[in-house]
């Protein structure tokens, strides 16, 4: 099954914008092929050429439409743009559902447009390590931007701050109002707002909300103020407008020195999530995998608490280290 | 600030069903209180004494209300019931927003209900190991149900599912159709969807959309197939076919031997997120805590690559171990 993995010469074919090679690359890292660590290594020093655009939102918010028509007006800009579609594994199965990207199809024949929908199985530290090393393999193919779309809210959103530099979070009317999207956690992520769907019935009241809660939070002189956008992506209105707002986004965070400690941070999360993985997968070989079983027949049973339980793991794995 | 924690003592009144102590219990579990193992250790024979139910779905859908009249159902069968209402930590000011907690006042005068707001800060391995000890504290102090509602898809989902008996997916008509519900990776761990109002528009659809799913679905002879029940919670309609789906799914997994798997699988995700978090901080620790820091900042750089840095990490922590 497995094709010769030339890692050099994909990497060369790749740094030409060869799509195949792209793709091929990201497939190894998608997959954690053993030739990661080396595509890893040649990838390096593009890291930073792209400014990474997160988009994310409760499903049905039109993320999918957006992104496509965002790729549109930064390709009109003059852009190299990537896409990483993320949509989250099922957890029992490993399957990624793509079901609408259908419509991204229009720009599959544009050799400067890089489309990939990802999951994030099969990867140690999951989307944390393997979304922002396939950045860095379209950073290397010639991107200047780079947008990661995901589906959900909650800790997809934490993970998606953590690995953008500029987070778009869409909302739409009827989805739910502002408090819920507080509670989502979403108002400490965004730097932008995407009002979508902005033609229907309660749009003005979502617009409102959102502004208002900005206004409550306290905001040094220095901060970036998040920005809201109306737009209706399905008929291309407020697009522009988006982008204008990334850019002011990324001009802001270049004179203030939010881009340079944003992606130090970004590399710290990704650096964490690898060596947690190797931790975890040390874990799970203790004993030929039946330590942690064991230990939680125990807890189970009620004879042994979860804490005792965990110490019990790591003084097996600290003593394997030691060996 | 801190009062005393006679912990043996706190342990003894909750046991006898002190709402006070148990509220400071959990308070302990909550805040990473060094008095922690000692709680954990005291309250390890009384796992398993409840039913944990989780309810999970997007915002917007009805989570609260549902939660407030499935208490209200429970209660007049003569359960004792416990909640627990986990908000998601804002990541970067790690406070949990309650929004409407209000409704569930009207059980607070109930001496067979405990409620309780959660957030997942300051704890090591956060909701996965907050939770559980949550639960277990509930469990000693009686309760033979206990309701953990979360906010959010995606993440929070596979969550819940690691630490519920059984897990409850609230839908709506209106918040996006069945796909988008696949692609929140919900169909795999719901074991009773509750299309909640279902006096709207649209309720049919994500009826029929659902079991329509379900029927594409592979499942072998003896699988749960998972119960859809219509409810329209703010009128306290289909609750009671909710509780009987619950129940059904708990006599089911009893005859099925999936009690006691789930509960192990749940005490391997628990002791897993603690042992996890004891090496993250471990991770922190190295050097004074500027290995990372150092580490991202020459991934950031492109001089090093994240595998070759989580490498470096993992050195420095053996070598700590090996001491």
């Amino acid at each position: 099954m497995s094709r010769p993995r030339d890692v050099p010469s994909l990497v060369s074919k790749a740094r030409e914008g060869d799509p195949r090679s792209v793709a091929r690359l990201i497939s190894l890292v998608e997959n954690g092929d053993p030739a990661l660590p080396e595509v890893a290594a040649a990838m390096a020093p593009y890291a930073g050429r792209a400014q990474v655009v997160g988009l994310t939102g409760a499903p049905g918010v039109g993320k999918s439409t957006t992104t496509n028509e965002l790729v549109r007006a930064l390709r009109q800009a003059g852009h190299r743009v990537g896409v990483l579609a993320v949509d989250p594994s099922s957890p029992f199965t490993g399957g990624a559902i793509l079901g609408d990207r259908v419509r991204m199809q229009e720009h599959t024949a544009d050799p400067g447009v890089y489309i990939r929908s990802m999951s994030s199985r099969g990867q140690l530290g999951g989307l944390s390590a393997a979304t922002p090393q396939a950045v860095r393999v379209l950073e290397g193919a010639g991107c200047d931007v780079v947008l990661v779309e995901t589906v959900g809210v909650g800790q997809a959103e934490v993970e998606i701050a953590s690995l953008a530099d500029t987070t778009l979070v869409l909302l739409a009317p009827g989805m739910g109002d502002a408090i819920q999207a507080v509670k989502a956690g979403v108002l400490e992520i965004a730097d932008v707002f995407v009002i979508n769907k902005a033609d229907r019935p309660g749009a003005d009241n979502t617009y409102r909300d959102i502004q208002g809660m900005l206004a409550l939070g306290e905001r040094g002189a220095g901060e970036w103020r998040p920005q809201v956008v109306r737009a209706v992506a399905v008929k291309g209105e407020g697009v522009d407008e988006v982008v204008a707002a990334i850019e002011k986004h990324r001009h802001w965070m270049e004179a203030n020195g939010e881009l340079r400690s944003r992606r130090e941070r970004r590399a710290e999360a990704e650096i964490s999530a690898l060596a947690l993985g190797t931790l975890r997968a040390r874990m799970g070989d203790l004993r030929g995998g039946t330590a942690l079983a064991d230990l939680a027949a125990r807890v189970a049973d009620g004879a042994l608490d979860p804490y005792a339980a965990a110490d019990e793991l790591l003084a097996g794995l600290d003593a394997g280290a030691a060996r």
